[in-house]
């Protein structure tokens, strides 16, 4: 009798998830990807506010990850108009939110839109309620993920929340509890990966699922939000919302070429420090970074880049050991 | 052994040609609907300005006729987004404008289109070049199919033609070629039926195919371009530009309630006569009208209406009769 497949959930949202996915896609595993309902910039913020759907980009992200159509069903996904009105909005948001219109659920559209784009696993909104990112910094509130991407939390952040209340898809509870494996992160810390986590019964689920729990830390620091954090900086942080420990931390462990940690320099951002690690913790530390090629992202087309990423294969293989599973 | 299927061929492009689609589908015919490129009002108006893409409206209108996808698909290519600047464009229309973008050409977006929307058959545009219809009405030169929909050409009309010269699209012409059976219209005689014609190439290979060509006439006059029109002046005009005769006329022969022609006249339009119809014609009169409660574009719900419009079923049997088939 072939053996059940184990099932993994990766939670997240932005580039990092996509990253695993990627990876993970190769892999013999039930894969669900939860992703983050706060977003609120670009063509994602334009059509929530001017159409009133729910947001719609990482969810389109994750989907291409897990798309086994061809190229150009995922070109087509993530491709992003240029000219005239239409400017700068993605066919895959746009997509999902005609399906949300018509379908009248976004739960429906993601649901249908997995379908045509026929993906290994299944994406799953960690809330289907309309909510705010909010931020309270010193004595100010700042609303909507967008500005608060770019607001200045080091040390004054005291709070961040959803708003209204996020009540939990009742999908992605039922994915933490059923899970073997549960991968929170790479990404961006207070954007991308947290918001999961400020959704109602989200944490608790989390806590009490008999799943392996793996954070897979950034590579590097983002100046506004975690500018100096080390490893156990991140895992601190995140054990905070979590309410309980993670088991198990993977990290870089590979110093990038020295001209492109200047370039990073020069933002104001640096290498997460692996010298500062969490105590009590499975800790794997790897090289994880991605060659001077990186693919694009959707995996067709090869470019030099100066950006520091996850290689997939790399970070896929490390998750996949831990798993117990194999190609 | 199965006999082959008949190869029928569907020339027009819009609620006319979608209905011929929507009553023949259900037979087992090879089907090809041939469509008129040059639209240029609304939302494929303004894809074609913003983007310079290739008109899309009635591809998209054929593509929904011909799909065997569930509803939520087909209702999904038919949805127009209602807020912001996305209002008034048609879901369809910009996934065949994206898949144009993203896969180089519009043939290959209409390939790919058919089959996201599982279509029984074929749609091919009639030329793939980048055209505009063109009229002389009295001295004046009018550009665009968008000016000359509403333009009066009662009379005045001189001279009509696609600018630059359109090619023929080679899938159009072999369609053509291998037709068993050749339908054209019924639709907007001058916007969307006789665009076809004006492609270089069309009206010859129509003439030399040994097809059975079908003319369905129109129930209604449009008053600035058909004014007072008799079956027999439309049988006349068409011939005019395919050079030479058509085989068979369709027309209908059932006087819709008083009430509704009324309303019709108040706008300048009349039932059109069948007291007038052409000689040395095979001429199939019939009611061709649809009844009261007539099914949406997308055949989905039925609303009441007081449109005249040609029943999908009573016509596709006609054809069928005439192509020697059954369901």
């Amino acid at each position: 009798m072939a053996q059940k497949k184990k099932n993994v959930v990766v939670i997240g949202g932005g580039t990092g998830t996509f990253t695993v996915l990627t990876g993970l896609k190769k892999y013999p595993l039930n894969l669900t990807a939860i992703v983050a309902m706060s977003d609120s910039g670009g063509s994602t913020g334009i059509l929530r506010d001017e159409l009133g759907v729910l947001p719609a980009g990482d969810v389109v992200r994750c989907l291409i990850a897990l798309s086994s159509s061809d190229k150009l069903m995922r070109t087509l996904m993530d491709y992003r108009f240029e000219n005239g009105k239409l400017k700068g909005h993605r066919f895959g948001n746009l997509l999902l939110s005609a399906l949300e219109k018509t379908s009248g659920s976004f739960d429906q559209a993601v649901e249908r839109a997995s379908d045509v784009l026929r993906i290994r696993g299944r994406v799953v909104p960690a809330t289907l309620d309309k909510v705010d990112l909010m931020a309270q910094v010193g004595k100010r509130i700042i609303r909507s993920e967008e500005k608060i991407q770019t607001a200045h939390l080091n040390g004054s952040l005291k709070h961040i929340w959803l708003e209204p209340v996020a009540r939990a898809n009742p999908k992605a509870l039922t994915a933490i509890r059923e899970a073997d494996v549960i991968i929170i992160g790479p990404g961006n810390f207070y954007a991308s990966v947290l918001p999961n986590l400020l959704v109602r019964r989200i944490p608790e689920t989390i806590r009490k699922s008999k799943a392996k729990k793996i954070y897979v830390c950034n590579l590097m620091t983002k100046k506004e939000h975690t500018r100096g954090w080390s490893v156990a900086d991140h895992v601190n942080a995140l054990e905070k919302y979590l309410g309980g420990p993670i088991g198990v931390v993977v990290y870089n462990n590979k110093k990038p070429p020295a001209n492109i940690l200047k370039s990073y320099a020069r933002e104001g951002d640096t290498l997460i420090a692996w010298s500062d690690l969490p105590k009590s913790r499975t800790l794997i530390g790897a090289n994880l970074m991605s060659r001077q090629r990186v693919l694009d992202k959707i995996g067709t087309a090869a470019k030099e880049s100066s950006l520091v990423r996850h290689d997939a294969g790399k970070l896929a293989g490390i998750i996949a050991k831990l798993a117990g599973v194999k190609k």
